[in-house]
């Protein structure tokens, strides 16, 4: 199977031996080679604009929000006072979007790479790259890991929404990372990572809990869909410096009324909760590896 | 893009405009028309076996084990004494394979219309087959909405383990088809029917969740993940003539001794009570229809 045949754009990495998700081009709306990766933008006829990444899909218009909300809001309402926010990666502007709608985030940093994610989500993802307008944000193009070695018990959460552990993200997905991390947070600061899926990529997903578990008091795995990702699950590892942080019992509960101010259109307190809950297979094999939940 | 091209099997139907789903085919194992349906059995690279009718991915030997075991289990532990058991559709074996685990299970009808899917999932599917060797089960080869018209107060549970409403099952998710279920039910009985998927197909989910709602006294919508289904998701329609169901609250839990001794690879408590935490956007779409969770 080729890339881009007979209009259609199909997924074809070495993360996904043997299996392809595909979807019919309406228009390729821009196709370079940054400093640190392929980037396409399709328009599709079934999921709206889509941003490509080194041949993985980072997010479609259809689906985005479940993935930034999620990213999100597990960290941000499993902190008591999440005033200081590090995004690291995210180029698209998506989190920042989502993190900036937390009443009590004050400062947003975000740590992106490839600054012509940004400057392309800016001229073909605005619903997304509106993030980067809010006044909380700071953003710097750098390096997720250097920039992170600079900083010493600064934030109180740092989510990293980071591409597939190919490419310019695979030291983010390593544990001296989780380390660094740990060393950059405030007492009681809270991490989450993108963690791949639990779907014929376990091994992965079973080491970034193993990192959190080593790395900090409190650990867990969660998960969501998005549908236009691998297998249609996407896992996040959290990390607390705070053994009595409850991952699935958020510190915050939203009314409707907030969750609709706030244009929530993924998360809810249920879906909070029910993201900690892992199928058997997973859960054995965390187990497996001494890794208990 | 064709459906076998280049070594490729490319899941394409009305169904799933402008995406499509494909793996690498090393073997094509059988293919052939029934009386009803295409069938065709797939040797593929990263799942396994791979059983498709009528162009649908219907289960895969990679993950086929978290479908049935949530149509099961879900309404299987939802009912305090479910000794009567009716399966329509399932020509594959694997839900008759999971509630004959259940102990408090007597007897087991199944109504599957194609024979042929019966034979071949037995030669090629026989880790799923093997449900039909079960002493509890009674296997009727005709038509599921006869079947039921034919039944009255009998039935403890109905699993409907239907393929996509196109073709022929597409009298299983007819309003008519939940009103036939109450009446073949007894007092306190349960039904639980396949009901699509909330990304794209959300009109059906929600269609699914209303005839439910309409009919009986006690109505939730449930998910779960099956990498192999479009979208990744896969959403069950459940009623209950006992207004005093909890769907959510299953009245059986498992201890994990007894979930290792039923071999269960993906249904675990916490996974249960999860299944009924819906996205914010698939609330609001119930909600609109004026059919409130």
């Amino acid at each position: 199977m080729d890339q881009l045949k007979s209009g259609w754009f199909s997924e074809l990495t070495d993360l996904l031996s043997g299996r392809s998700f595909s979807m019919e081009v309406e228009q390729v709306l821009h196709k370079e080679q940054s400093k640190y990766q392929e980037i396409l933008v399709l328009k599709t006829k079934s999921h709206g604009v889509v941003l490509v990444l080194d041949g993985m899909i980072q997010c479609t218009e259809f689906d985005e929000y479940a993935y930034q909300e999620m990213i999100s809001f597990l960290p941000l309402f499993s902190h008591p006072k999440p005033q200081r926010v590090l995004i690291v990666g995210g180029g698209d502007g998506g989190v920042a979007r989502e993190v900036a709608k937390h009443p009590l985030v004050e400062t947003i940093d975000q740590v992106e790479i490839d600054d012509r994610v940004v400057e392309l989500s800016k001229i073909y993802l605005p619903f997304m790259a509106e993030g980067f307008n809010s006044p909380k944000l700071n953003l710097h193009i750098a390096d997720g890991f250097k920039f992170m070695e600079e900083h010493t018990q600064y934030y109180d959460v740092i989510i990293t929404d980071s591409s597939d552990p190919i490419g310019p993200a695979i030291s983010l997905f390593q544990k001296s990372y989780f380390e660094l991390m740990k060393r950059a947070l405030r007492p009681g600061g809270i991490v989450c990572s993108q963690a791949d899926t639990f779907w014929g990529h376990l091994e992965n997903a079973t080491s970034m809990y193993g990192h959190c578990k080593e790395v900090f008091s409190k650990a867990a795995y969660a998960t969501s869909y998005v549908s236009t990702y691998p297998a249609g699950q996407i896992g996040f590892a959290l990390g607390s410096l705070d053994e009595t942080t409850n991952f699935a019992n958020p510190v915050y509960q939203l009314t409707n009324q907030q969750r609709k101010d706030m244009k929530l259109r993924y998360y809810t307190n249920d879906i909070h909760k029910a993201a900690f809950a892992l199928p058997a297979f997973v859960v054995d094999a965390f187990e497996a590896k001494n890794t208990t939940l």
